[in-house]
């Protein structure tokens, strides 16, 4: 059951009305009409819900499902309990993604501006646009339409914000052109100084940065992941690009489109990711590398090296997926003896 | 000496009021109405003051405590200078514990709300809470008795917040219910989306997090430390939990009581933790794992399995800890060859 | 091109200018006034742009080269396409933080304090300090000359703040005294509670933290990282101290003069750092470890033992950068036999 001291509930919905939504089959017969109040997880729907079963480690928990209705794969449909109505579809995650859009709407503050937010005069605002209490917006920042500006969020001079975008709480952008739809979560840093310095006599004496963060369309920021903008030239992200939290980008650092960085992720300056680049949690990069487009990088993994497209790697140093688990059992069996 | 500044002292104590404090044995007769003024390190106490000194790493520098007192073990009792009024007991650790909280007292804010912070009207605050300037509590908040809210901090629509808890600056708590005596360090972040997306077409498409953040009672949450919310139930975290700095929890986690989770974790979604389970710092784990209670993971190994209760292990994919130390002795005596 | 958005250009310069500012050789004749108005990198410089051309791995870069002039090494030299005005040093990249300086100037807001700012009656502000809004400033905190402090900055109760510092945007400062020319970037915590707890019957039960931070001059912290106070004792940092983003330095760490901690590096209890030291991106250390002065840890090394001065170490557990080439070169042999 979905908390609605959070999440705004639209409505119950038919069988029919779901199997529409999620583009499913109907397996049981004669139940169209029956009523789903709520979306739960397999292991805790009740009557009146309805859960989704995909996970085919979880194969024997099937038997157990309590809910009123059940969305599976063909293949898996045998295992759900009698008398769980049954719809099937090839994608029961995107059917999922559909339903809870369907029946649960997303909270977004009203379009407004709030007194105690500074808003240089300089600034242009777009329409529809929602800037909750204390907020910073510096001097000519441009901001796109429907964009939402939450609590204590700091967009300093100069900076373009798209259309549609969110900028969490705490937030700070600086020295940034943003595209639309753009989702900064709370705490999230983008366009501060890049980690330049040279070292005259002992002196560790900083490098001005003069480049900016260059952020394309639909892109997500995780909370507390920080992006350094260029010392020269830009920091760019691509489209559709997904950045998990407590992420470091360095600066001068360039994605292709639909990256995805996952937590404690670091890049360190100056690489150049092709796109749909997967980088598993707390994986590293070094300075300078190439990174082929659909590379993926395996979790704690260390790149050192440039890598071609497609390419799946795993380690430190990181080597293709199955070296590195001939290294793994290598190391077991021999150090055992 | 510790600094006034920043911290109380509530006054000079006896030998002898120290020994009952401390639950401790006063070796060096006759001297049970020294007055002790002050706490401070092994090397760094000065007549006047009393240390503690119990790593049996730095044996050699009992004899160089320049301390009016001294507690130690009865171990290392016959290492300290001479001179110092020595105490003994076989906890020194919980000894300094208890005379810290003797000796000195932690500044706690008035009760009082101020006129900066921007609450809801529906927000329910209870008796004794401060709130400081320019926090932001959203609609139908619940605050417990005695808690305290510091600047800049931001507790969206419709968490619950238990007694006695302290929120500290910048830190933001969304779709959260939070039970007593919680302490959320400066900038942690609870309760925002988890990192869920389906890719359809070449388009990273965000899943809607239906789920929240559940919070025992006692629970300390680091600086800069993300907690998301579910995707669909929960993430829970059980009494008694230290989340130290920069800590990664995903989508759906759940711990136990009394896990201790080091800096710069990071734990993948839907894993489920027992009891006691300890993870030192930089260590990383798959999604979906279960890891037993009183597992202990060293600092920077990668867990990419289930582990049973009560576990040492160590290392990328980690081993049982023995293991890990012959793999390295394996390697390290086998590649010089 | 700068984007003067964002920077403020100073004016454009002639080549002898140029060669006097950076230091260098004009290489060819009868250019010397020639105008030069902007900086860029060596493959987007235009017309009327100078760039600087120092990596051996670009060479081939060299011959397409289209900027007005550029400012390479001697060895170098040859390799700059035909018609680009050359100049050379031995140290290109000195030269270009120089004509970055000469010709952009770092924005500093006005010496003035907001309104909205909350300044407690006791603290004493020093000349030309700039304090934007929404500030929250301690009781007896003492801030130095020209120091400048961001949006939505805490500095608690007792800090002393030096000369010339930035305090960024959302970042809080407690316990903490600080030397003059520091710059803590966004949302970097500094001074709150070290990780320190006995655990009691089963319970962890805080260990009082009465130690504070002490920073020497001249140094940098990154956004999101997070310095706790001493437990008993000082957290310390000594002068010029470059600290990247996202790093954990925990309580009771002593650095010394000019150590470089690459971001996400993380540093357990009660290390001593020498001078110097070098911190690759997500290294990690054991609590108690004496690293002497000079010591490079390669990142994503772990460091369990201490390490003498100068060495240059790898791997986890680290071990000398050499031993570590040769274990990786063992294991990829040997695992695919």
């Amino acid at each position: 059951m979905i908390d609605t001291r959070f999440f705004n509930h639209k409505g119950s919905l038919t069988i029919s009305q779901i199997a529409e939504i999620c583009d499913a089959e109907v397996i049981t017969t004669g139940k169209d009409d029956i009523l789903i109040n709520d979306i739960n997880t397999m292991f805790d729907a009740q009557d009146g819900e309805i859960c989704f079963f995909y996970d085919r480690k979880k194969k024997a928990a099937g038997a157990e499902i309590r809910a009123t209705a059940c969305v599976t794969t063909p293949e898996l449909a045998s295992l759900v309990a009698d008398g769980v109505i049954i719809l099937t579809t090839n994608s029961p995650k995107v059917a999922a993604l559909k339903l809870k859009e369907a029946m649960y709407e997303e909270r977004k503050p009203q379009s407004k501006i709030a007194d105690t937010a500074k808003i240089h005069p300089s600034a242009q605002i777009g329409e529809g646009v929602s800037i909750a209490d204390y907020v910073v917006i510096g001097a000519n920042v441009i901001v796109g339409k429907n964009t939402v500006i939450e609590p204590f969020a700091v967009v300093s001079d100069g900076c373009v914000i798209g259309d549609n975008c969110r900028l969490g709480a705490h937030c700070s952008v600086a020295y940034t052109i943003m595209g639309n739809n753009c989702y900064i979560y709370n705490g999230a840093r983008i366009g501060q100084d890049g980690f330049g310095f040279e070292t005259i006599n002992g002196v560790h004496k900083r490098i001005p940065q003069l480049g900016r963060v260059i952020m394309g369309n639909d892109i997500e920021v995780g909370s507390c992941s920080c992006i350094d903008r260029g010392a020269l030239g830009d920091t760019i992200i691509g489209d559709g690009c997904r950045i998990d939290n407590l992420v470091q980008i360095a600066h001068n650092d360039k994605m292709g489109r639909g990256c995805i960085v996952v937590a404690q992720t670091g890049i360190a300056g100056s690489c150049n990711f092709g796109d749909y680049v997967v980088c598993g949690g707390q994986t590293g990069f070094a300075d300078h590398l190439n990174i082929g487009s659909g590379v993926q990088v395996a979790a704690q993994s260390g790149v050192m090296r440039d890598i071609e497209p497609g390419n799946v790697v795993m380690g430190t140093p990181c080597v293709p997926f199955k070296d590195y688990m001939r290294q793994v059992s290598f190391l077991q069996k021999n150090s055992k003896k």
